[in-house]
């Protein structure tokens, strides 16, 4: 045992994982040894899903069978859906609203708090599949409009921009964000991820992990940041000033750029590549360049003054935006997708499992003696 | 960086904490100085918490005016009393509906997903005063009875008992239940602390990391282990077998026994003791020693055997059980206590926050081509 301390478990390694690969230095992501630029452009969400719980992609046949039983879990209780109404009545935040409704899911769920394998596989895509619906009621909810049923016929992506706007959406739209939840399923033990693990460690169950999950995603410096971006290209829209020049006043006044550094990559991000391109098709096809200069200004900076470049929030931003999507469903979206790393590495904690539990170093008072309450 | 694994972290070194000093060769635990035997004799459940969260006893003016403030806080929203009757009449269980229930507070609360230190600590009040009344109102929804509002007359300790019960509790019983809360207050970075850490390291709102704590508690290897150990002496009770003879049979089937073994403690837990003791003052009080005596069985047993020490879970369950307390609701309980240690901590980790993120190993597939759908 080491006495040095690892303030936020810095470079310390907890264990191995067949999940993903990242390379900081190169800037490479795989999930079990795909890159994340081929995931992208070649396989759905379904696909990926299948490949981070089962191991492998699936054959035509299994993906077939795999999408029917995410496509069926779909529906939410009634219950649920009144617990939506009260939430949007009481104005919760959207990420908070998620994380009650998803723990309020067990209720409804096969129980597995022990160790099988299949109940934590058939726990993980209900819960898989039901994000999306709890999501979409909600926001139609507190748009003063009628949940949508889902549609067993459309992809898990293309479902949930249904189950949000009433009408099926444009291929191109459904494609693209397939391919932001393809992004965006896995990486590592980020933290909402290896809180997952930390719960599961105890033997709680699945909907506990992800519970856990969601709250430690919803926090600013993590899934937080994605709708920072936008309402930073939104003050940069409504001042008069150039982008860079807004972002070095900002820097000046000792504001947070967000979007731009990681804790692993020193190098580009993979992830906002593939999404820059993405946002720019997306604002070419609707004559819109607004959004993708703004933040094609903003990265130009941050790199050459700052020597950051952009993370896999800074121009999903941009993207969600030119989709359509309001700006408190961003991280929500992130959490919509994760959901499937989540239970792929509760699944791999539960492999072998031992408790999570470091120590602290004791920097308190030494030994002293309670006083009476007349003496303190 | 070292390149070794660090399964379950055990050993590894966070970071500094002033709240808990634990010495597991010794025995001792403190809570800022003062050991646990003498908080638990000589002081409330209200002052140990203004003691973890002020860092100091109370004076006698300054703990009734923070009796006076956790108090005024106990009272729950309408929305939220429903949702307990929802989630009672879908069976769910009581830890999982405390984790549902603790998460919708927000709704009700101060927003404060910032770095505000007086926010985190007002929203800490509010929860650690609400968890008796959402605990007392689910049990007595399940059992068809309507909730008792709470008495600001009360302790902390009393008050959730009458809650329970609808009557002014004994005060030796409320005495010793106000104790037991001191003992479960804190205990260093236990997993549930943990996981709470890790939550707010993404400078996610405190609701976010208790109900994440609230998860991670709920496992069997952590805080569901009380209720295990009651479970196992109702087994003893109704088979013929002498416990010693019962726990040897027991361990030749394979089967784990609750209540014994501590990551951290070679020899005693010392809350172990203290409530061997009450639970043992119980038994004289009510004129019937057969759980008393069948936990001192299991432990010689175990001891000589096994060379294994209670912990604070083995004592705890006969106690509880004395008290009347249903045995799904002891997990309920030690988080209605730990959630002042929960708060402690995730403002400890406020305090010059790191983002908590370690690593892992990949052990996955190497590089490999994504192969088209037809030739998987």
């Amino acid at each position: 045992m080491s006495d040095t301390l690892n303030p936020g478990l810095e470079g310390v390694l907890l264990d191995e994982s067949a999940l993903s690969y990242i390379d900081g230095e190169a800037g490479t992501l795989l999930y079990r040894g795909y890159r994340i630029e081929e995931l992208a452009r070649e396989t759905s969400f379904e696909e990926v899903t299948h490949l981070l719980w089962e191991g492998e992609l699936p054959d035509a046949s299994a993906l077939d069978s795999f999408r029917s039983t995410l496509a069926a879990d779909r529906a939410i209780d009634d219950s649920v859906d009144a617990v939506i109404e009260t939430l949007v009545a009481a104005e919760e935040t959207p990420m908070a609203a998620l994380r009650t409704l998803i723990s309020m899911l067990s209720a409804y769920d096969v129980v597995q708090a022990d160790d099988d394998r299949a109940r934590l596989r058939e726990a993980a895509c209900h819960v898989t599949a039901q994000v999306p619906t709890l999501l979409a009621a909600y926001h139609r909810r507190r748009e003063g409009q009628r949940p949508v049923a889902p549609d067993p016929a459309l992809s898990h992506a293309a479902n949930f921009l249904y189950m949000l706007s009433g009408e099926r959406p444009d291929p191109v739209i459904a494609e693209t964000f397939d391919m932001a939840l393809v992004l965006h399923a896995d990486h590592g033990l980020n933290a909402s991820t290896f809180s997952a693990m930390v719960t599961a460690s105890t033997m709680a169950d699945l909907h506990a992990a992800i519970t856990a999950a969601v709250g430690t995603l919803s926090g600013p410096w993590h899934g937080g940041a994605n709708a920072a971006v936008m309402q930073m290209l939104r003050e940069v829209d409504a001042s008069d000033t150039p982008p860079a020049e807004w972002v070095a006043d900002a820097l000046e006044a000792g504001r947070r750029i967000p979007g731009f550094g990681h804790r692993v990559y020193s190098v580009t991000d993979p992830r906002a590549s593939i999404l820059s391109e993405a946002s720019e098709a997306l604002a070419e096809a609707a004559g819109d360049p607004r959004w993708i200069e703004y933040s094609a200004a903003v990265e130009s900076y941050m790199r050459e003054q700052k020597q950051l470049a952009p993370n896999v929030d800074f121009y999903s931003a941009s993207m969600y935006h030119q989709m359509g999507i309001p700006t408190d469903l961003y991280t929500p979206i992130f959490a919509m997708s994760r959901v499937v790393g989540w239970a792929a590495h509760i699944v791999e904690q539960r492999t072998d499992n031992r408790l999570i539990r470091p120590r602290a170093r004791y920097v308190g008072p030494q030994e002293r003696p309670v006083p009476p309450i007349a003496e303190r």
